[in-house]
């Protein structure tokens, strides 16, 4: 372990140098810029590092780079990443330019150092350290490196349905991991699943003089109407249907949720200023909440005037961004008509919605071995307590991998509690990404050991 | 008659120079630009017209400019006009400079025109008109001439019981009229009152990962739920004693009402695009319902992510504009602090409220002899037919001056049923502006004879 952490100790300067050169390209894959840029800055970093690099293309998608890493065991772990990064604006409330490596008390700070370039230049120094260390890697490794994690992953599925074989392994890793305010690592091992709509109340072909409100109903009525029915202020979605594919817990995923400390509940509300949470839970229970519990949320509404002062208009459209965050094994596309025809049901005939982004949710099961040799793994190389997550209270697209791969998936990585994920002056600290190095290398020896 | 119609045609073109005059003043209040200017011009072209001008000034106040005029009758005859104007944005929809005076196919076009400068101008000339034909005015004629209209009139009441002297009068000529699509004149005696709130919903110091919506409730679920709980979809106001306040319509306003046909309401239906009404009245009914019922309408929301795409945020803030329109004797000031204790009620202490406009609603006894005087004038001078309305559907500070002075208001001016008021390409048609000087000074003979 000791040659293994010099070996790593002399990679920083090339694993920093690396995250600079990913930093510099603003492969924002919401304005659509720099894609090719980072692919072509993946697949060196990556065929530098000694993989055979393959792209793979798709109609309309950012491409996903893949590599594959030779080793001494014939078992295989695969590394997910993304190298598009989350728009960086509000840009006036970055203390450095977002787009460029900023060193600073301790800190490494830039847009993507987190989430998720740092993890995916973590992933690659480790392999250097490994091959300066042993001479060679202890197991296949396998890449994949998408560029449309931060847009909903749109044509990720498609992809790795259609690419198998390229992408077959044992085992994943995960995108990113944390360390909370207490310094615990958190282990997460499923995903919740989104169906994100748009609704549009359209109510006339022009704006019109309020006072006509007298007989001529507005689209802010009746968007507040037709939201109001989704969900009552217990939390409970009224969808028909809704919670009928709702999976149970199994009893390693009760266990591992009744290990999690309140605390990781009261540090966020005291955070973000909040007293009251939905149902009042008592703090346990509102762990086993916000992890388990399908939810229903308003992210956007807008129409009318919304500026200074009163203007006295009726307006013609109204519209809501509305996400649900599914719990396995609810299906988004099967989500999005149960609001349809609830929203008819209700006489919102009149109400439009779109489906704006729609992906699965997954767990991964948690008595698989792998999840036993990553949290052994993060014990020995970080001294770090760990936190079993049987899922995040996020989304991602593991259900574009588990399946189709038939293996476990497990997320772990170099952020902590104020990494600022997708906000301004984003940032991880240096000892987490040397940490984070030693770790990966760890786990691929760990992994190949239990082979 | 014919004389003075001969001497309206010679004032025709400096009436149209007088109007240029003020439209080329960007007196927009809710843009604090032009007041100065626009307080000038018109006291300008009130002395020029003989009148003795005096500016009311008060703290805080755009001014409000008065003017009296000697007449061969003791009575007195207030022309209640405004010179500030809405904003002329959005700019794009113009096909002529908003403020500049243009005149084509018949039209004369620039913001203001009608809404209300162009009947402040058609009433000034009437007297010179008067003056060229019969050597003096029949009556004494006063002005006010205020310069917060379209922002809710927000001092004039205050400036009103203020100068109560300076105001003293025996009827008042409102300030604006519409020939409908049929060509008849309309000739309105009341107006709605207004309550415009803004509601606020906080929920946290900061916009959150919407992950959290699991234990979090978001402002726009908050926002939804409370406004959904304002009103019900047959219209009625769901506050409670709403309505304790709501004076039944007088035989003679209902006997008004019977008589406007139903074709004002299908005519903005159609123009429109809107085929169901609010609560599905008949014809008939609908007229009432658009002239008495007490209104709720959401004039804006706002809150969170609202642009291209899937954002999955919390939003920490949402907000509503909402506007109730008041019948007599209903009061804002009551109906603000009622909302305050149905949202206590309901359980919205974290929905804050704030009132941005309070207006109270007025109507003239459709018996009061001014009145009629009005509706002769019209058919003589004019030979169109008038429909008589107890109350506008929209809202004007009549009862600033109606209860303060004692007198009955009406008001009838000079524009059409495609007049855009408020809108680009704002306009009268040049033949209507004729026929509204000659009006305006038929009735002042009209009124100085039935003294």
């Amino acid at each position: 372990m000791e040659a293994l952490r010099a070996c790593v100790d002399r990679e920083i300067p090339r694993a920093v140098a690396d995250l600079r050169r990913l930093v510099r390209i603003p492969s924002v894959a919401a304005q659509r810029q720099g894609i090719p840029e980072a692919v072509q800055a993946t697949s060196e970093l990556l065929r530098e590092a000694g993989g055979h690099v393959h792209v793979l293309e798709h109609e309309g998608a950012n491409p996903v780079v893949t590599a594959e890493f030779d080793g001494r065991s014939p078992r295989t772990l695969l590394f997910y990443n993304h190298y598009d990064v989350q728009p960086a604006e509000p840009l006036d409330e970055w203390s450095v330019p977002p787009f460029d490596l900023t060193e600073r008390d301790g800190l490494l700070l830039g847009r993507g150092v987190s989430d998720n370039k740092g993890d995916l230049v973590t992933r690659i120094a480790a392999l250097r350290a490994l091959r300066a260390a042993r001479g060679a890697l202890p197991c296949r490794v396998k890449f994949a490196v998408e560029g449309e994690e931060e847009i909903g992953s749109v044509h990720f599925g498609a992809i790795t349905r259609a690419h198998v074989e390229v992408l077959r392994a044992d085992a994943c890793v995960w995108e990113y991991g944390e360390r909370d305010h207490e310094e615990r690592m958190h282990i997460v091992c499923g995903m919740k699943g989104l169906c994100y709509l748009e609704l549009e109340a359209t109510t006339a072909n022009v704006d019109l003089h309020s006072s006509l409100g007298a007989i001529i109903e507005g689209a802010g009525f009746r968007l507040a109407w037709a939201l109001s029915t989704l969900k009552d202020p217990s939390g409970r979605v009224l969808i028909p249907g809704h919670y009928d594919r709702v999976r149970p817990p199994t009893p390693a995923e009760e266990e591992a949720i009744r290990r999690i400390p309140p605390d990781v509940v009261s540090a966020v509300q005291q955070q973000v200023g909040v007293r009251r949470l939905i149902g009042d839970p008592d703090a346990s229970a509102a762990v086993r909440q916000l992890l388990l519990a399908p939810t229903c949320t308003i992210c956007g509404l807008w129409g009318g005037y919304t500026g200074q002062g009163a203007k006295t208009v009726l307006p013609r459209v109204a519209r809501a961004k509305v996400d649900f965050r599914l719990v396995p094994d609810q299906d988004p596309h099967e989500v999005a008509q149960a609001v349809r025809r609830h929203l008819d049901a209700h006489g919102f005939t009149d109400v439009g919605l779109r489906v704006l982004a729609a992906e699965f949710p997954w767990r991964t099961d948690l008595e698989d071995p792998f999840v036993e040799t990553v949290r052994d793994a993060v014990a020995h190389a970080t001294g770090r307590e760990t936190l079993l997550y049987p899922t995040s209270a996020g989304t991602g697209p593991m259900h574009d991998l588990g399946p189709v791969l038939g293996i476990p998936l497990v997320s772990v990585g170099g952020g902590y509690w104020n990494s600022r994920a997708h906000a301004p002056d984003e940032n991880v600290r240096a000892s987490d990404f040397r940490e984070t190095i030693v770790l990966m290398a760890h786990l691929l020896e760990r992994f190949a050991e239990v082979a």
